[in-house]
């Protein structure tokens, strides 16, 4: 299936098709030189695949994980691609997850001032969500994609049969992502995460249309793209304060999500599909801690933060708190009024 | 005068007028922070005037020099704006000539995915020609512009009584860049430096003016703006020879011009103007010398070269040159059939 993202003249596919990874010339000019950048923990045949379809290929590696989203390794790829004699006209394909896509699209976006750019998503959280929408950014210090780019891809190729490497845990952890989309947008997606046996393919899919339609309303996150931040505030604290080593983003996003479900019988509903997906419960954190860690997220130039809650699944509201309001939820906790506390 | 550049969702005003420096507020909100960028060398007064009509400023400065154009000072520059708390809605104004809006541009086209930013020129060289099109970079090692981004400003202030305080030669550098326009496009901005007096004011307004058509055309560089490189190869390559502190940019542009100028009558009118702004001889060059640099700033990419040549003022041809074509011009010198030599 073919999913168009119509931001006018940076109109690109999304192209998701079981074996698409052996057909990459379906959306990729490969008759050029290609610099595939990808991270040193990627299942080695997934780029050979790649390589092959290739006339001219280049390859490009950078150490796994968020550390990487540096100036270093920044700095490195564009160095890597000087020494290769890319062009203008050459290409460059991130293959892996959110951290591939976010450097390599920020080195794409800024490469001769900008080259063109393929993204192929390795996980399901970088295939549900960064994949899609052009942000593409590194980290600086403590500051999370504080530099970068709205950069969109020339296209972006979704096989679902990569995901067969992840372990079941990544794989639940990108599916937050989706159940986030069903939230705030489409109960029907919500409702194929209460089946008995999970359709990915179908919820991959559900969730990039969903993402799309957001991203062509507000490409560059004015006004209606802060919806997606649902369940992020407090989630990114979480991950903050007890690392992506303990908890991955998907599964803090999914307890950053309950904070602000203001439905009871919404909240059940989600709490039977966290366990269903084997999620862990929300710790025994420090308020105040989790509070230094929102205060320095929203980089101390907000007093007020814009929070989207959920009453009612498939929709949302938006409203803004200040700290003293965030602090009172945390207090409260996550599982108010539900039936796990 | 305003003049503007449209671009449909990135139009942006030029305001051209004496005393505009007193009068940001025209085409600056300047009801939020403002980060003025300089380097070291401007006269203090035109950063005094623009900060006193700004609520609330931070003031960052940095080496003089196109030195400066390095990865150094950019992550220099960006931890100044986390630092003093830069949010999505400030604003980047640089004042300066065109390293300062090259750097400044490349730090607010990618802090946050971009924020807000304003080009006060104060040099003729980038009132006529970098401060408009959106063209932001830093160099990497010997590649200049190598890493930067297509960003339009949000509004550029031209006020010519800033250029009281530079050199003659300065000021004549920055006119070759107004007089390339002419030749490419428009005889009569040609006339306009055959006059006895220079009038520098209506000289920098059609130079801006038909720079921003070309922009309008062409926003990234595909086809038309291409010619506005007429004189950049040869020039390019004196430049890296003999370097900054020997020529300066327009006086090598000027240089380079001249080998593709291609009508006997036409050469011996631009020397004549040449001469009136005191431009610099074509030294002695080494053939192989010039022809490693040009190989160098094509980045090894291409084997032919767009060479735009002249026959008639005001207007262009584009031709592919090999290097081999390219090296026969250089041994048959600047000043073939001409009266000079």
């Amino acid at each position: 299936m073919k999913l168009i993202v119509d931001l006018k003249d940076r109109q690109y596919p999304i192209w998701i098709e079981r074996k698409a990874l052996y057909h990459i010339d379906e959306i990729i000019n490969t008759h050029r030189k290609i610099a595939i950048i990808h991270d040193d923990a990627i299942p080695s045949k997934w780029i050979e695949i790649v390589k092959e379809q290739c006339e001219n290929c280049v390859i490009f590696s950078f150490p796994e994980g968020e550390n990487s989203k540096c100036f270093e390794q920044y700095q490195y790829l564009l160095q890597q691609c000087i020494d290769h004699h890319l062009s203008r006209k050459d290409a460059i394909v991130a293959i892996g997850g959110g951290v591939t896509g976010d450097l390599a699209g920020f080195v794409a976006s800024t490469y001769m001032r900008g080259i063109d750019f393929y993204n192929i998503p390795t996980t399901i959280l970088s295939q549900v969500d960064s994949s899609v929408g052009g942000k593409v950014a590194i980290d600086m210090g403590s500051y999370k994609n504080i530099v970068g780019s709205f950069y969109q891809p020339k296209g972006v190729l979704i096989d679902p049969d990569v995901l067969s490497t992840l372990s079941i845990r990544q794989q639940h952890n990108g599916l937050v992502e989706a159940l986030k989309m069903g939230l705030i947008l489409d109960e029907n997606l919500v409702c194929e995460f209460e089946k008995e046996q999970l359709d990915i393919e179908a919820i991959i899919t559900r969730s990039i249309d969903l993402k799309r339609q957001v991203v062509q309303e507000d490409e560059k996150e004015n006004s209606l793209r802060k919806i997606l931040n649902f369940g992020h505030t407090i989630g990114h604290a979480i991950e903050g304060a007890y690392g992506l080593d303990t908890y991955y983003h998907g599964e803090c996003v999914a307890m950053g999500m309950l904070f602000f479900i203001e439905d009871k019988e919404l909240k059940n509903r989600v709490l039977k599909i966290y366990d269903k997906l084997s999620l862990p419960a929300v710790p025994d954190y420090d308020v105040d801690t989790l509070m230094e860690f929102i205060s320095h997220d929203k980089k101390g130039t907000q007093n007020v933060i814009s929070v989207i809650s959920v009453a009612k699944a498939g929709s949302y509201s938006i409203e803004e708190m200040n700290y003293e309001q965030i602090r009172l939820k945390l207090l409260r906790g996550a599982y108010e009024e539900s039936n796990r506390k």
